[in-house]
């Protein structure tokens, strides 16, 4: 399978992106004096990772049963200081809240993601050290 | 230097996540009825990539004083079949467009991109056979 997108140059620092839910978005080095939504390169690729192993998480949540009330991904990724800079280090963190959470299942779903199922997670081992965490709130 | 993002669960298929521009976006696996704008996790690793050179580019365009009308980024990326499905083949085509292109200056431009100043490349180079080609359009 093949994804092809464009990408369009609208002056100054700003460009925009086609995803391939066939919508767009802006790319900038600057704060558009409009007023815009645009976004920086390099953090899109931790939305990535983060929708990516989030998506399947979702998935295996649904699949398994399991009580959730919220669920979100945290990411602290660490940039190279020499040109060019890249994510040599990248820390996910899932955090769980719930009253019934299923930590062993839970952990499970996370392991299946990391380990086989997330293609952005397998991209971003090849480049930096990807570790995670779990964390579990009860409210 | 550290980038530091959070991701949030909005239950379904459906994830809002935040940019370091401090702008959110929705990252969603299915088609949402409320008709909002979403994207697909990968594809947004390709909007990264091209969004990063293309800023390398547009900066060197402006430093050497060079005439381009317009200026885009086509990415071709092939995705492997089995999972993790990652993007293991990905082909970067640069348009540009203008009566007095500097064929020569906007090949050094991309040059200097590709395999000096942008960290997207070159975490795509770890996970992917990567290879660009220009085109000139004289418009």
């Amino acid at each position: 399978m093949e994804n092809h997108i464009s990408t369009f140059w609208k002056g100054g620092n700003s460009f925009e992106s086609e995803n391939t839910s066939g919508h767009h978005l802006i790319i900038d080095a600057d704060q558009p004096e409009s007023g815009a939504t645009y976004y920086r390169p390099k953090s899109l690729m931790l939305s990535a990772l983060a929708g990516c192993s989030g998506l399947d998480v979702a998935f295996l949540i649904k699949k398994m049963k399991l009580e959730v009330d919220e669920f979100s991904i945290e990411i602290k990724a660490h940039l190279t200081d020499e040109h060019p800079k890249f994510y040599d280090k990248v820390h996910v963190i899932y955090h769980f809240h719930g009253e019934n959470l299923n930590e062993a299942k839970l952990n499970r779903c996370v392991e299946l993601s990391v380990d086989r199922y997330c293609g952005v997670a397998e991209m971003f081992r090849r480049f930096s050290e990807l570790t995670n965490e779990i964390v579990f709130h009860k409210s």
